[in-house]
């Protein structure tokens, strides 16, 4: 492959991100092909025009498919709303493209199975933008886990907040309407699922409570209900016999970017948390019982691939590197090198285990992922 | 009342630390009777008469009942395993005596309700050992939550984590053994609940999971099943509406002390851990956009009582002196003041919500509290 | 030994927090003589009186010298402002008592040389009140020092800062008087030079800089200048080779009672905050590269004397505790044990070094210890 | 201006920095011209081809003096070792180039005052890289300072520390040669500095001591003298009446990236630490009480121009964003808007100051900055 022609569907907040990603992926790490900006696709022509002179990229669309069927686009990003992934994902694997898809798949389980049918058809690469998963502390923190540095786990706990749906004031969007999903779990509760997958693998059980602390929302139309649940609580088991919840709210006042992980073991303990995401914190039983104390661990060249961006330690990277690393890594895949990404064979799993936290809300009792 | 008698029956871990608090309640206070250390009791009479000396107890005896007995006597301290609370407890009431009884009440609920009857049938005062109320910081958080500061309270998260059965290789112990109750739940999570009801009132249902990181540990005889949970997670609605979670665990290494505490409101955020315990951090909406942030609020003379121990700001308070607390509201009980405590019939309520986990466990649903 | 007789002068912030060591030590310690709170001592005998049944003690004067002469007081307790120190302990000591004098010695180093000649002459034991220096994080850290766990210390720092002088229209006190003393240097530097002395010994030589955030104030009699201050900064070299500074202020906003220690060394790096009293961290080398990190060590058991006062780690001891380990090393060097003390021989290497300070600040320049 | 053209010279940490900043300005911040990657240069034309073609840059030279000659270049990025400083900025100015050069400007004050005078005799624009002051959340700090939130600054203390040095087993390189400067003053003490100019302006004076933990490093040839400092603590007087300190280690083991503020006024204190750049802490007597205590506020869009990165809160950005700032800022410059750098003329400022901390220490007295 002497370049990589990039297509890119959607140029708002993850459009924007991916766009950033595909100009910065090979100056960072310089082992990749030349990267061709080819063609932004949005809602309109001057829309996709503007952010193509922006972003670099050549041509742009106000029509989604001429991206997708441009011979000169390799690999199309999409980051448009969830409910449209399903027919672009589709189109673009049908028409022999890679596809880098915004998290999450759909908005029902049925639609992201039927991603999954079409990527496995296509046999094109098709993964998903939980970018999480890419930071160099986690992988560090994978790493750990695997050579045993803590024992065996037996204990997960995951807590993502953020306050944007805090206050009781804010009026009634379109995101409160049952039609876009459940609230807190498909939009929050897969970015940790997404770890726990690349930390310990399938969940096994779940139980889950779901909450709306406001229960209606202000509309020129008067008062609304507010249809979604802005909170939820989840009891797992996963199949490696440890037991966890995961806690999710948009509504947690003061929290901006948390997913605060805790990790127990036989022989140590992890901690780590987005908001201070160069940072990870390791207790090893080891280091003896009079100065043993969590180490507040920061990122390094050493924690791979921090090395590319800053040959410095403690410099810190920011979110959008994290989206670099996670386009490198679906570079190697079409490379067909190894590399770490929730392609749809693992996003599938995420997408089944809300639809059974969901069932279990509803049903008030433990479902089994199977 | 110009003096107070006080009787205490065991010394070990909590008998010492009601000693140091009837040794210094007086001085820290200043407004309270003369305190007379009356009878100490204990296995025997010469670990009674050793342990009575150190803490300045006049008389010491190997039977408890004597302590009970002793017209000197006007309080009893009782600090023993949570077996002999009930033939104890019982026996001061009946005597007349004022109660102070180390938490859980009784490694059963039956024996739970007895104790309340006899505490109810006596009209004497009668609380329990529950001391992380007692912070001021703590009672600083109730009074702004009970202000609106943070508006209504729409969720609660505890977590309450030590480490001392953390590791695989200690031996089997008695406390592994079904007679001592569940394990997590009436070991910790008695305390996430005494500060549950100080804070927030009574809960309505919980739905709990329990787990045990080792299943077997080593005896003398060979391996034996760990019969108790170290582990425990619980989904909790309280009356007040709100959602949350209480997650506690004997087994998270490199945590000590730890009560962390998430309190998220309409308008702000409380959080508080225990491992700190002379800071809680405090988020406020009203505190802006571009500068607000969780403050970190340091114990002062302000949070009373704090200033009978130390007139400057951020000097701190430790563990013992949240029991020199509890004895002073202790006292005002016995004055007829209005005073703050876990009484025996606040103390029922906690033995029922644990008995409502242990059989949501059991069952796999949720369990009301009535 | 068969019973300490205990005189107390003094009962404001430090009365107090003697008197509640007095009354502590015996019931956390338990191998200490009987302890007689024989005779207080205050402004006049109706404060004296009243103070005296707060805290246990039997007789009260309003005339300090009978306390002095009190043949069942076997050890004073001096906790009245500093310019009645010299008079108060050369009586004591005269009298041939043992002396527990609150820091600093002295208004001036003319005093607190007599001081020191008034108990060498007597032979009697003659302490300060220097208390963080009794904290079992700090006895640790001087342990790990000690044994070489950090490597040999090229650079320490500390900070000592509260802010109960920061509020530019609090009106003009006493102790804004050049009679008091130079204000952050007496008052605070104090502090971190026991610590010094403790962890690194003596000083070599000190450069100091002065500054009044705040020259004037108001007064009834209008503004009025203010002749000390509340700020200092000083270079300083060690005996032992190490650079570093000593920072101080009374004017730092949010500061409430920050002692921030920094201490660096070939294989490591310690620090400490007293506004966190109960943890340290701790940087080692042979953590290796990837996992290196500050840990956060609790306090513990394992620090001595922690244990007497709690058996689990992460509990939190209180500013009040370190005042019952200092009266219980006190009692150690009554009883002829090896113990840790500021003693006047080594306070007055304190008072020399302020006094150096304030001359280095006169005059610009570097000023030896000699 | 359709377009800039742009010349980086040196393709190491801050050539690639520089590279990374050039590629990503346009992309994040969509309000510049065009930007062409025209020419880079190294020390030979294999390097420079390689790195030109990882960078995006279309011309390579071994010679740099065809970058700065190359009429499509229309601004020099200079990134070699800055004993090439003074040569390569003054033959871009005088070829009508704008010039982008890392800090600090030249090994000694003569050369870097050769360097403002070819700026200013260019009367093109000249602006060092010093990214820290280009941090939103620094921009914040400035504009809070400005509005008075803490009322009139009175004392300021900035640590620099990192510790690439500390290892006394590292050998003797070329930077512990005296030739190279004076070691931590122009290596550290300038970042300090540069935000010490940005938030407060110029200094009054100085009073400077150094240190070398480690005299002596290994080198094949034996033991050799260690030339340089790699400590250095620095008294201050600000022009605007503050006093503090300036301290600065590369061998402080666990500091990484460590730059910590402590800024107090009359009416709150301001707390930043780059190690968690997207981060500051808050103190407002305003807060009251028994609520004040520092907020840590998380960087947010409405700190701009972190909007541009990333439209959530809490999310981070990374080092390399800094960079990306600074880059526009100097556009910005080019184009003629206000604009926050610094340049050659504060740029000197910093080198003079490090000049007078020198002479301050083999003096030992206060230098005046004039």
């Amino acid at each position: 492959m002497k370049s990589i022609g990039v297509g890119l569907i959607g140029s708002g907040f993850m459009g924007k991100a991916h766009a950033l990603a595909w100009n910065a992926v090979r100056p960072v790490f310089g082992d990749v092909p030349a990267i061709r900006l080819a063609h932004l696709g949005d809602a309109n022509d001057a829309l996709a025009r503007a952010k193509a002179d922006e972003f670099g990229f050549a041509k742009a669309s106000g029509d989604w498919r001429q991206v997708v069927a441009d011979p000169e686009v390799d690999v199309v990003s999409i980051t448009t709303p969830n409910k449209f992934h399903l027919e672009m994902a589709a189109a673009a694997l049908a028409a022999g493209k890679d596809v880098w898809c915004e998290k999450p798949m759909a908005p029902n389980l049925a639609d992201a199975e039927k991603m999954l049918a079409a990527a496995r058809q296509s046999g094109k690469v098709a993964v998903l933008g939980y970018n999480y998963v890419q930071n160099p502390v986690i992988r560090h923190i994978s790493k750990l886990i695997g050579e045993g540095a803590i024992g065996a786990v037996n204990h997960v706990r995951i807590e993502m907040d953020e306050d944007f749906m805090a206050d009781p004031e804010a009026p009634f969007q379109q995101r409160h309407e049952k039609a876009n999903g459940w609230g807190a779990i498909d939009d929050f509760a897969v970015h940790p699922l997404s770890l726990i997958l690349t930390l310990f693998g399938p969940l096994e059980r779940v139980m889950c409570d779901m909450a709306k602390p406001y229960s209606t929302r202000k509309s020129p139309e008067g008062e609304r209900e507010v249809e979604v649940f802005d909170i939820a609580t989840i009891l797992m088991r996963l199949k490696n016999g440890a037991s966890g919840f995961i806690a999710v709210s948009r509504t947690a006042w003061g929290r901006k970017g948390r997913i605060a992980i805790q990790i127990f073991g036989a022989k140590g303990s992890i901690l780590f948390d987005q908001e201070r995401l160069n940072e990870f914190q390791l207790y090893l039983t080891s280091d003896g019982p009079t100065e043993a104390g969590f180490r507040t661990v920061l990122s390094a060249p050493h924690h791979k691939p921090y090395d590319r961006f800053i040959p410095a330690p403690g410099h810190s990277l920011g979110f959008n590197d994290l989206k670099t690393i996670e386009c490198r890594q679906l570079i190697g895949r079409m490379l067909g090198e190894e590399a770490l990404s929730i392609d749809f064979e693992k996003g599938i799993l995420i997408e089944r285990a809300v639809d059974a936290m969901a069932r279990s809300f509803q049903e008030g009792r433990w479902v089994d992922l199977g």
